[in-house]
């Protein structure tokens, strides 16, 4: 049976009363859909974790600038609610933009120093865009658990510090990147990739992999990871480089020798295709 | 009995959590201490209208701008606590700023439009900070309701527009304004009159009447009202005009001609004491 879908913030609400009242856990998996298998992950792991498994779909206006893909993002619903079954969802919360921006909205939430660096810097409205449809979600849904895919780190780590400094009572909790078998993350962009931008794609991981191993043979000097990294990128046809960061995972600022919680971050264009992947690892 | 006092968020949410499993509701009013009779009227009201009142008293620095009163601001606990009691509060929450601005503290809520004129003018980062912390006071305590008083108005109209925005599942409340014999709005600033400021600030009251008297008479052109009101503030010793504006009260911009739902707002300074008043009324 298809789960049941609600396009409202009062159907949401209400579909959703008997079991908080019941004293029933909800784990929400904010999406904006055209899922696969990331995605997935992310429901599975909400429907063990709580009685009530939710999903949602919104391909959320705010975060895309001027002259990004918000319009020709995919939008494939009958797949998604198919996938959604599939994984156990019992919820899916598929609202339209006026029912999330009604006329006369005006409140943004600022995360301010995070939403700044990496992605921040070729899209500065982004992270604001983020972290206000995340915070509308767990204020529609008040989910016990939310699940984010580790894949989108600097979303990861801003949502984080938005529920600690706003005190939103919901458990973040962050699920590993799903790759495909050449190891490329899964990204609803992807299927933007014409064939060989795809068979080009793996080159994000493959750099990855690349610092992973350096830094396992003991390598801590960030600009020499990072130059071995851009170079093996740099020589994969098509592939334009966006950033190759090295970064403290709490304040994600640039370091220079690695130490602690590090985020190695990349975001690479193929053709209008940008395509982001990270690894994190505590040292 | 004196009330629970709390002074973290997660004593605050234990303390409220049995009430809560419970299916009892919960009122807030959220001050900044240096209580008086308008407080009293929103706690009352609270337990009026819920099963338990919740008063939180915290002097909020990110509200204040440099130069302005944060540090002198008063705190007379002991005899905000009695009337806490004599006003049937359950529970004062009374945080210090580290519970609630802790290192690195980085996340502010705007509301973009409504946070510029009137008190925005001359207080840019004000109602960034009275936002932020109505939200979290709001996820701290999850209250059914929350209870402000129209003598804030710019500040009541923000924080609706702000729970509106991002589906916060809280009720705003707005009680009238509560007023000294001589019409003086009551407010914690009032104890900073020096006695012959005392006896001249029922101005911004009286100027607000006589608006009243014209508006009943017929008068609807902004621009005369507010020359009458400004020439009875400028014939009083000491007065000084910050602002006297006619607007509307929807998107508090200003209008020629009195019509739907109207706010007249006043701000005025005495030596270094600011004070504000308003007249809201339905045309």
């Amino acid at each position: 049976m298809l789960p049941q879908v609600t396009t409202t913030v009062s159907a949401t609400r209400q579909a959703l009363q008997t079991f908080r009242a019941a004293g029933r856990s909800i784990g929400l998996a904010p999406t904006m859909g055209a899922l696969h298998a990331g995605h997935v992950a992310l429901f599975k792991q909400a429907k063990r974790e709580n009685d009530i498994a939710v999903a949602s779909i919104f391909v959320n206006p705010t975060q895309f600038g001027p002259g990004e893909d918000f319009h020709r993002y995919p939008r494939p619903l009958d797949a998604d609610l198919a996938l959604c079954e599939s994984a156990g969802v019992d919820l899916v919360v598929h609202p339209d933009v006026a029912e999330i921006y009604p006329a006369g909205f005006e409140t943004f939430v600022e995360v301010q120093d995070l939403q700044k660096p990496l992605c921040g810097l070729s899209r500065p409205i982004h992270f604001r865009g983020v972290a206000t449809v995340v915070l509308k979600l767990l204020n529609i849904v008040q989910p016990d658990r939310a699940y984010f895919g580790q894949k989108d780190a600097q979303q990861v780590r801003i949502i984080e510090q938005m529920v600690r400094d706003l005190d939103v009572p919901t458990q973040i909790v962050i699920s590993p990147i799903v790759r495909e078998a050449d190891g490329l993350a899964m990204s609803s962009r992807n299927r933007y990739l014409a064939p060989e931008e795809r068979r080009h794609a793996s080159v994000l991981f493959r750099s990855l992999e690349k610092i992973r191993e350096e830094v396992e043979r003991g390598e801590r000097q960030a600009e020499k990871l990072i130059a071995a990294a851009r170079h093996t990128i740099q020589s994969t046809p098509g592939a334009l480089i966006d950033y190759v960061d090295i970064v403290d995972w709490r304040t994600l600022r640039p370091i220079d020798v690695l130490a602690g919680q590090v985020l190695v971050a990349e975001a690479v264009r193929f053709g209008t295709t940008r395509l982001i992947d990270n690894w994190r690892v505590d040292l």
